[in-house]
């Protein structure tokens, strides 16, 4: 195992061209988020990218608190995203640790943040969180229901950002065979810098 | 909760259905499959799949056997398949414990069907498998290298199949808003039947 150090997280410009190269279709912006569940064993299912917190490398994702995976992360806060571009066959597994930032936060930055998601979201989105029970996953902007909430109607109850902070992420380019592997690792207190792993060991 | 028992797998209609729609994407037979690390974190990536095992609702996955699946599976033998079709936006999450079959499987019927899979992957898939390290995830089937392997030559030690027999699928539809959960339970010690579940619980 070889070791090349570099300082800003080189997997971005590679996620950013993928991005670009299938922003036409209507799925590239949708993962698969594993998580474990209290029983031990793996969870996983088709969540939505909301961006990354500005400044930084974390991968926001909008969830309702009522939801399974909501329980899971409680209990192990980690997940790998895997995230495959159908059209230009570019696959990231991106692995970290998750913050759950619901309306108890006391984070007056990470309530912002919460805040921000969900006037981000449409307002039939926002919409499926009123419920009595989670609804269906927000992947369809383009719900029938008429609206409930008005436009300026803050984060409801239910309504939760998860923050998932990229600890190494696995790339893989199906079209080229280039695989690189990147690692973050914490250089002092407050910082850390991406290396990048040579391997052989595949997933 | 709400039981309705059911006697053949009646998640199996859907699934024939959702790939019938979407047969002409190449990647409707890509899913994400979930296990967990020997560190009790979760793992995710894309693996493609080779069918059922004939007469049974097993889910088959061709594999090196030097990946990283295989030392987590054999510490945790369970996974979860996230497959979502981009096209009929339908999701099957399918759950249950995971089988490895390699060369040293003492159960002939298991080697048999090891030995079929292997024959079914295209002759550049079944090269890949021949490198000093595993390479990269049999989805393109279309490599430029050269066959070093004849047609006849049957499976290499590395070739490994994983046999994932569902316990639990949970279905949804984007399109219709709908959502069934389907958990097996054993009736005997060698039969099973398939239950609905109506639950209020979402992913």
């Amino acid at each position: 195992m070889a070791e090349i150090l570099v300082a800003a997280a080189p997997w971005r410009p590679l996620l950013h061209s993928a991005l670009q190269s299938n922003s036409h279709i209507r799925h590239a912006s949708y993962f698969q988020l594993a998580t474990v569940a209290a029983n031990g064993r793996p969870s996983n299912r088709t969540v939505v990218f909301r961006g990354f917190r500005h400044g930084s490398d974390t991968i926001q994702i909008n969830t309702d608190s009522r939801t399974r995976k909501i329980e899971e992360i409680r209990l192990c806060p980690y997940g790998e995203v895997c995230w495959y571009f159908t059209e230009s066959w570019e696959q990231f597994r991106l692995s970290g640790k998750i913050e759950i930032v619901d309306g108890s936060n006391t984070d007056p930055l990470k309530l912002q943040l919460r805040e921000k998601s969900w006037f981000s979201s449409s307002l039939k989105s926002r919409n499926q969180y009123l419920g009595p029970s989670p609804g269906l996953p927000h992947l369809n902007e383009e719900r029938h229901e008429e609206p409930l909430l008005d436009q300026s109607t803050g984060p409801v109850p239910a309504f939760c950002l998860l923050l998932l902070d990229p600890e190494q992420v696995d790339y893989l380019n199906l079209k080229s065979n280039k695989r690189l592997i990147f690692i973050s690792r914490q250089t002092d207190e407050s910082n850390y810098c991406w290396v990048e792993e040579v391997t052989d060991k595949n997933g």
